[in-house]
């Protein structure tokens, strides 16, 4: 996977975070909150900036009640 | 979610990749070179040892030829 698709796989990835965050009608603190993540980790992840790990991805999902499929 | 739970999903992770890496009849070197991502790496993940990024879930699943939600 080229490095040029991996920034579009991150930002890709922290689009739908956003999406269904809305969806859900959750604040970026409220989803910070449930999911017991920094707020300026959630920023990142939803602006494309960081590279989120596994488990982040899975609390993520859990906080938003989907399932982590929904993520991707 | 409790560490505990964060360390199972990790080798639950690892244990689908290992699967789906078995059904396609790929040696862990196989997977590491498709992938481009050390062997080293494809071992710890598959043990459950490391908390894969979502860039290296993405070459895992395109190495594998699946959708990335098949590994959750």
């Amino acid at each position: 996977m080229p490095i040029s698709s991996e920034k579009d796989a991150i930002k890709s990835f922290g689009n739908k975070v956003r999406l269904i965050r809305k969806e859900r009608k959750l604040s970026m603190e409220m989803l910070a909150n449930i999911a017991e993540i920094e707020l300026s980790q959630i920023y990142r992840i939803e602006t494309g900036k960081i590279n989120p790990k596994l488990t982040t991805i899975l609390k993520i999902a859990e906080a938003l009640e989907i399932n982590p499929k929904e993520l991707f």
